[in-house]
């Protein structure tokens, strides 16, 4: 990555969105060991879904996301997603390896076609990837709050 | 940006990277504008700081990490920050060209420096940007949160 102000300079390597992406996960593993197991899949504010679900949502969008970035073929979550918090925490340990396996895969050329991830979302790769976190980070938000709702210290946000 | 798999292919450019960082700066200021103006700084949940704070702190990071990743120069936001709804728009768009102006001397080589934020963040310069964004997400899911706790339909958040 040469020195440049052109509008092609690199903001961050492939290598190094891995380990912010992963980090990001790492900081919402916390998140779901931190809620107390009965409020997991109850507990709400405002109507919005209890924090279990929101963390299904990110297993079911993050690895298959990384897959189709890397292969161009985008494979809807093939398993239920774990209704427990143990299987969780397990679950999202399985799928750091694959986002992992496949990220290896992914070329900066790709990054920057254009494909439509999951027949539906028509934008550059690196954006869908994007979106993942920052759907992520969002709904971890939601966990934040409903953690201090019930009176329960969350994570520091810094800790990645 | 050549193909290749390596570890230093490119995730985004810099120019992708900052139309990525006022999408979500544009989303937050939709999010200040859907507060009623009488809860947008005293409406809470769980103890946690009214959404107009939020936004305050939101201000004091954005421009002046922009700045600081561009100069070295890390000076802490200089004006107090608005405590009305309008003054915080008008206040949003102002810094929205202050980030603008501060990006384009931003440089490859210099995002992948190491240095002390703020004299406090000591850090890679482009892990100190990235760390405003996921701040800014971070707390404008919590307005979320607070806008479905008051009944108010929140901006869709895949729109920026």
């Amino acid at each position: 990555m040469a020195p440049s102000t052109a509008a092609n300079s690199a903001f961050m390597s492939k290598d190094q969105f891995l380990a912010h992406w992963q980090g990001h996960r790492a900081l919402s593993r916390r998140v779901i060991e931190a809620f107390p197991e009965d409020q997991l899949f109850s507990f709400s504010v405002g109507g919005m879904r209890p924090f279990g679900e929101l963390a299904g949502e990110m297993l079911r969008m993050a690895a298959p996301t990384a897959e189709g970035a890397a292969t161009g073929k985008w494979v809807e979550y093939a398993q239920p997603v774990p209704s427990t918090k143990q299987g969780l925490l397990e679950r999202w340990d399985e799928d750091t390896k694959r986002i992992d396996a496949a990220w290896v895969k992914v070329t900066e050329e790709r990054l920057q076609e254009r494909d439509v991830a999951f027949g539906v979302y028509d934008d550059f790769v690196y954006r869908n990837v994007l979106y993942v976190i920052d759907n992520e980070i969002h709904h971890r938000a939601q966990g934040y709050v409903y953690l201090r709702a019930l009176g329960v210290e969350p994570p520091p946000f810094w800790e990645r």
